[in-house]
């Protein structure tokens, strides 16, 4: 690798072949995405004819920051579609760029037992700050996070009702909402819902929404929950089939489930769409494959990144060592996007299987 | 956040609470992986009694070395599934930390516009060396990263023959030998194959594998070629159904184009597994959806990022600065395995759809 050495051009060398001051050669180095193009490329060009090597450990040594914001990767339990969460790390890390930060990956136990991951990570003054997600009612990080000064954003609540630190969430209970109502506006008036056991904050707000739309339309609630697998999704589904008065729409609060339900419908004899409308929740890719083409509801991935980006930036500024955030921190909430396809709108040819 | 400040405690105020040498107190910081549990825990509780803070950037600039990888993420093209590099971002971030090393996620354009991230990364000294993946034909990085002296291992071939530097790859033509076997061994004599246009090295790869299995069995090859899309799978397959001589049996080189040929195959009344085997390649979670039950190759990313991630760091050894590898390159290429469902394989209860 080339490295530089005691005769290598300074700042002050590229700015003066560059005609810009040395501001914004430095602009051009930590915060890119503020600076014009096509100044950009003449900074660049100068850096690139002269050699130039700004040595980012020194630069950390004097600001005292890494430029660099923590992200804790966690696989996706097996068997479930988690393509979500892909969509998020790259959303973070162009938007991170944007602001001359880049994404630092860990993997770490979920809970408790993860929280030496962070602390080590702080101890070596390896970043800045962190993005979280996967975040749990009683998530740990928030509160140890929030006792020791760091800046944080997250990509989900912890359903406390407690201080919680900055968020971004997508609003689950406002695309249930919206679930029911397109069933509800296609003639069905005995809808079901497939949940998840009680005390997950995520299922307990879908589940709100569904409660929230039935009381709004004046049908009666029908619930059953799943462990959130396929297989769970077709006995749940299957068991409300089967009752002497079926729902006619099944408002799933996965795509998975949403999967399940698929299959006990087409077990008995039924046609998606047609006998029986379907939703599911994530939009995931299986979402829109043949023979599937579930209705789904769509999370805005690209503005969360951004926003939780935004949010763990805010204290640490454009530069100079991070702050504690003062005042109550940020929340934003994002409504996905009912994504309409066969499994809940009959088509013209005569059935989605 | 608490800081380290000119009275905090020293590595060897750790080592002496915790009854173990400096050096193993360093160990437990730089590669935690090869420490022994106990004696890690042991010195954890020392470094967090004593709030011990080892300063990584100063450490960085006595080491000349960030302790950090870069790998470039890309986003999946709109409509394709890639769960397969979610995993592999997990696999190398898991691997990696064993080393005492962390993953820094960046966003580039493809190609040789691209390659300014990768210098402004190495000229802010931010990274020790890269990960590849998505490596294509003619990939401009490798020859660039060589001449250049950057340490990097790449997860793909870019079929040049050319020297390209360390390398781990997925065997798929030795894949899709298995699927023209285990089709061929139900019975099947015309096997139809949905490849990728010319030029791709992954598809050309593939296509390989598929001609070698027919001149092993003795069967006549019987290509058409799709742009990889579940459309363009159903259009290309149906052309091979609607021939006067259709084929029993189609491999196809992505579970994507496999999904485009189910529709085909239930579009002409046909039962996948029964009337017509079709396998696909990925193990996408897609595949193993009811109703799906797709026979597909699975790919071994875990042991893939943990190889990816044993090459890059091997010439950047434990410790001190990294050197350009010295002879040739190593590369590895791992088989991937045929998961059998119900699109090849008759179930007992009569049908897969």
């Amino acid at each position: 690798m080339t490295r530089a050495t005691r005769t290598s051009p300074t700042l002050a060398n590229v700015a003066a072949a560059a005609g810009v001051s040395r501001q914004t050669v430095s602009n051009v180095i930590n915060t890119p995405g503020r600076v014009a193009p096509e100044t950009r490329s003449r900074v660049q060009a100068a850096i690139e004819t002269l050699n130039y090597r700004p040595n980012r450990v020194a630069r950390s040594l004097r600001t005292r920051t890494s430029r660099l914001l923590g992200y804790c990767v966690q696989p996706a339990p097996v068997g479930m579609l988690n393509p979500v969460l892909d969509r998020f790390v790259h959303a973070i890390t162009e938007s991170a760029a944007e602001h001359g930060f880049h994404v630092l990956l860990f993997t770490a136990p979920a809970g408790a037992p993860g929280l030496d991951r962070y602390a080590e990570l702080l101890a070596q003054q390896a970043v800045d700050g962190f993005v979280l997600s996967d975040t749990v009612v009683g998530d740990p990080r928030h509160g140890w996070l929030t006792a020791h000064g760091v800046p944080f954003s997250a990509f989900g609540r912890t359903w406390t009702g407690e201080d919680q630190g900055a968020w971004v969430d997508v609003d689950g209970a406002a695309g249930i909402g919206q679930a029911v109502a397109h069933v509800h506006a296609a003639g069905h008036r005995r809808i079901g819902f497939l949940g998840w056991p009680d005390g997950s904050g995520v299922g307990d707000d879908r589940l709100a929404g569904y409660q929230a739309g039935c009381r709004r339309f004046g049908v009666a609630p029908l619930v059953v929950r799943t462990d959130g697998g396929i297989e769970a999704g077709r006995t749940a589904a299957g068991g409300l089939l089967d009752r002497p008065d079926p729902p006619s729409a099944l408002v799933c609060v996965s795509d998975l489930a949403a999967h399940g339900a698929l299959r006990a419908v087409t077990e008995r004899g039924l046609r998606p769409g047609h006998d029986i409308a379907i939703t599911g929740f994530d939009d995931t890719p299986s979402a829109a494959l043949p023979g599937i083409e579930l209705t789904s509801l769509s999370q805005p991935i690209e503005q969360v990144g951004r926003a939780v980006v935004r949010m763990v930036l805010g204290p640490l500024g454009a530069a100079g060592p991070p702050t504690p955030p003062a005042g109550a921190a940020p929340h934003q909430l994002f409504e996905p996007t009912l994504v309409i396809r066969s499994s809940s709108h009959p088509k013209d040819d005569g059935g989605s299987t």
